[in-house]
């Protein structure tokens, strides 16, 4: 069966797991056909699978509450990446060390939740939207950031952070879980989402689709080089110093196990009511399922 | 207060989160001066602390079950790496790829659980200890390999096995936990151990010890290029591709939290029991404890 599953963003290293799964013949030996396919705007992504549209994909934890709060019944089956550090990173002579500092500053983001973090985060420290600009960069942070285009930007240390240092700059980056005294960044964990529909009419699929990528998974911690040629075979593009250097800068933040980590989901729910995403607390428990985990390849 | 830590191998780039930690200054800000020491049999771990010469330093978890076999008072306060991958490796040209395939060759081990291990998995399979020969190889797996005087011998994938594809050779591993039907490697997660003794004269210095360590994985895990400048200044001879390599197959490895996990202890009870390790199934909970893990840097 031919599945559409929608990535986060361009396709890049810390997709190794399913690229690897495709490439290895991990999804077609359970009879799927993994149609991957990539977004021009991140922010489409919950959007899709929320309406129906595209039954899997990939998204940040704290999207995932926003989407609910739409009414949009998405659910998340696992974890693809747990808490990636994430914040407003800025080139190191801007001097964004504490959050005023981004007065009279230009910030840039990715979609509309990174705004709504940032404008928390300087709410918080006396500041109103007056006292800086934030840019939309959507998937160009570092390239915004060395050109000057903005000073500071919303990007994962293991990821646009790289960027800018392969580019011979030496950057900064102000964490968000900090700012925000969230103990981790698992808002910005990378789940597995599909739709509540899809659970119902699929269950199978999924659960194979999970074994699958677990298998994907094991391989890229296991056996780098290979998860790199995969990924090289696939989009010959990444095969540079730059994005071999994200890929090992990720390595460790892949899950290990794909599971929903329920600890993460209770305190992001906090955090998205008190960002105004979700308007009461929801029931966190109906944003994820462990039952397509594949819990069983690793008995007790 | 100088603390002796006795290394479970010698310093190499799995230590990295202990390098950083006193390199960056993490421990003598706690008043600890870690001295960091190697063991040139790593055999002498466990008895060593075990006995009380010296109170801290690194052992798997079935040495840990070993240990307290023995009589020694060894507790686990926490998990440097998890899980990482442990097998038999080989040549690529030997086709060792079943246990039966040991018949008639010559099998390296470390040191004598490696070599329980590898009988109890022959014994299953039908083997007896005349069919194959056992070689203490002690330190030196991928030399002995590579050298010929073995025919395969216990490693880990981000470790022995990255020596030996360095040099240019291809290589097998025939996965312990698969063999033993384990489901992971966590009988060869390492951990960090104490003296019952040492707990109880000096519980802060022991939950000063762990925060110190977590900074320290923390900027491992967020500063990859950080930790290997830290692990150079310390031992320079680290400085090589080779060293390189076996830190980034490493990093997905490290624990995260370095919490003791309990699942793995209960699995590896049963395991050490059924290797005659330890005469019956030991209260696990006495192996291990959680009062150390600086679990509340990560509030829900």
């Amino acid at each position: 069966m031919k599945i559409s599953f929608l990535l986060n963003w361009y396709l890049n290293p810390y997709h190794a797991p399913i690229i690897v799964a495709k490439e290895m013949g991990f999804y077609s030996e359970r009879n799927i056909d993994l149609a991957i396919i990539e977004p021009t705007n991140p922010s489409d992504v919950t959007h899709l699978i929320g309406q129906g549209d595209i039954p899997l994909g990939l998204k940040a934890m704290v999207h995932c509450y926003a989407a609910r709060g739409r009414g949009f019944k998405v659910k998340s089956i696992g974890t693809l990446l747990d808490e990636p550090p994430t914040g407003l990173i800025a080139l190191k002579h801007k001097n964004i060390n504490h959050i005023t500092d981004i007065k009279g500053k230009r910030i840039g983001y990715v979609g509309e939740f990174g705004k709504v973090m940032v404008d928390n985060l300087a709410s918080e420290a006396g500041l109103t939207p007056n006292d800086y600009t934030t840019v939309r960069t959507g998937m160009d942070a570092a390239h915004a950031l060395i050109n000057d285009k903005v000073d500071a930007a919303i990007g994962l240390s293991c990821f646009q952070q790289v960027e800018i240092q392969e580019q011979g700059f030496e950057s900064t980056m102000l964490r968000i879980d900090e700012a925000a005294h969230l103990g981790c960044c698992c808002f910005c964990s990378i789940l597995f989402i599909t739709h509540e529909k899809f659970i119902k009419t699929h269950p199978d699929l999924l659960s194979e689709f999970m074994r699958a990528t677990l298998a994907g998974l094991q391989v890229t911690r296991e056996d780098p080089e290979k998860a790199l040629s995969c990924l090289f075979a696939v989009k010959p593009g990444l095969d540079t110093p730059l994005y071999k250097k994200i890929f090992y800068h990720t390595l460790p933040y892949f899950s290990r196990d794909l599971l929903n980590v329920e600890r993460d989901w209770r305190k992001v729910g906090k955090y998205a009511q008190k960002l105004g995403i979700i308007a009461q607390e929801n029931d966190f428990k109906e944003c994820f399922t462990h039952a397509f985990a594949p819990v069983d390849l690793c008995p007790v």
